[in-house]
């Protein structure tokens, strides 16, 4: 199965173009498209995203992962293979956090292929959808293998305490994973400190929460209403998180 | 074929969450998203409108139906047959309307299986997309058979005269079948009257008329405008329907 | 494959209820959606948008297009063969700049095949579909060849110096072909003057300019900003295109 992770947008030609591509050179093979709306422009945040939900797919499943403010610059293509997942996408940190989270194996190519007529704004189609759809039936990675320090971003955090995302419910997603929050600490968020719960139906209505989402990060929600209308709550807002005293 | 009826809304990484389980689980079978944005929490609105839309699917279909206010709390989870198709998801209301409108059978199976682990947020993807991949390949639902009266709403009218769902162009579609309308009836919404035409091209651009949906529902509309910048309209807004003095 | 080429929204169940009709009558056979958004009820920015997007599909797709602010009147329906692509929808213009851009055949076909049952307002479901499903498995179109004149459009420009879209990152396309632009000509929209680039990374932040889009089209964006926010910019906007002097 091939996975789509972009920020291009549930409107727009995007998506589809890139299945255009995908079902023309890899037939046959189902195609799923998990984000649409990853974090827009934001590779940091989307790594964060992207790296509490590509595990639950199995091994062999290639993601076709684009969140790329550098498209028509000289940044590099990648295809990386974690715990027998492949990622394909620009090289800009977008599958550092994925490569962090990696159990067994995380190895990377730096992409060498190019496509002969590559466009300034749509590497997704042009350039990582062809590798993706060579990667899902078998064929090796057309690039060259490198030290896999080299897209590491140290200095990006193991948990990234910031709203990255916005859900249609309106429940604010962070890059925090719950487990790292010690027992008895106090969340707050936008200046306002939020209880635990396990979900939202176990507080009255109206009232704000936050509890392991489905994918293990910490997640805001109100019960019966959208933590994205608590004032200050927004994609970027920071959380903190303190140790009980 | 298996057919999504969800509250997830079209952002967001739900519904590629469900795919991914039901093509693990149930290869080469077609997903169909049918709605992505049913009425957000609200049962008894979703109800009517699963009730206008199921029946234009043939017989073998398995319909992943998700609106579930209560997941986390000890609501059932339920399998519902009705004239050839599989309903799957919470025990809740949701289904009542589908089992009034049967044909020739209507059958339910409160489940028993659940997974080994199950988040207390996601049952879509983890409880009731499973027993669907289930069904699909044409296993027994994993439940008890119980009377049809457990699960029926008899409280709830046969049409219900409010405006459940909104769509793209701002049309608004009620819960009320145009077949119930009788013949030179009044039908008024916030405050106003509004005569029925065949199709919006029948009435002069800017005027709100009614006519029978395409799925049978009495739905009001704007030629060359959107009725939900009517005032007062709105999902929730009461419609009348008076007979003829 | 089948591309779906509509303005019926990426909410609501009409993009499902398309893919019933297709994966039942054409089984076997991919369905991708392309646009969802097209430009609602504007069967002319529509046809210069579909014109823009439809040669990047293999000899062999089949479109089904509709934007359709006739249906319910007495609007004929229609199956274009241009360059061994078949085009299927209503007769209002909305195939007339694809028969304009055929480099090798353009044919038209009056459907008179019409469904026992024909809703008033989805004949996309109910009509178009169900021909399209019989074009993608080979059948001749159910209809009567006329002559190419009779649909063709001479009244409309080659190129529509309009804006015709805005994707999700806000970028506003027009109908005009970048090819079409002499060198070193001035580019503005709603009174401003915008320089041409590469792609968005090549001016400063907050910057407005122009590129080609990655399907031949003059798009207006803002580096890491949306051109959908600059006073003025919408659908509808003229452009303007001054030859240097």
């Amino acid at each position: 199965v091939i996975v789509l992770f972009t920020d291009y947008g549930v409107i727009g030609p995007y998506m589809g173009q890139l299945e255009r591509v995908l079902r023309t050179q890899a037939p046959g093979i189902d195609v799923i498209t998990l984000f649409a709306d990853a974090p827009c422009q934001e590779p940091q945040a989307a790594a964060y995203l992207l790296g509490a939900y590509w595990n639950e797919f199995p091994a062999g499943t290639v993601f076709l992962a684009v969140v790329d403010p550098g498209v028509g610059t000289d940044r590099a293509g990648a295809a990386v293979r974690v715990d027998g997942r492949w990622f394909v996408g620009p090289e800009n940190g977008l599958f550092s956090i994925v490569v962090r989270r990696a159990e067994d194996e995380a190895r990377w190519w730096r992409l060498t292929w190019q496509p002969d007529r590559l466009s300034a704004t749509f590497h997704g189609r042009d350039w990582f959808a062809p590798v993706a759809a060579r990667l899902a039936r078998g064929v090796p990675p057309p690039g060259v293998e490198e030290p896999l320090a080299s897209i590491e971003r140290p200095e990006w955090p193991d948990d990234f305490a910031e709203i990255i995302y916005i859900d249609g419910f309106g429940n604010a997603m962070s890059g925090v994973r719950a487990s790292s929050v010690p027992e008895g600490a106090v969340v707050s968020v936008a200046g306002r400190t939020v209880d635990r719960a396990r979900t939202f139906a176990h507080v009255p209505a109206g009232q704000p929460l936050w509890y392991e989402n489905a994918n293990g990060l910490v997640e805001i929600a109100v019960n019966r209403g959208r933590a994205d209308r608590l004032p200050g709550v927004a994609i970027g807002t920071k959380i903190r998180i303190e140790a009980a005293s």
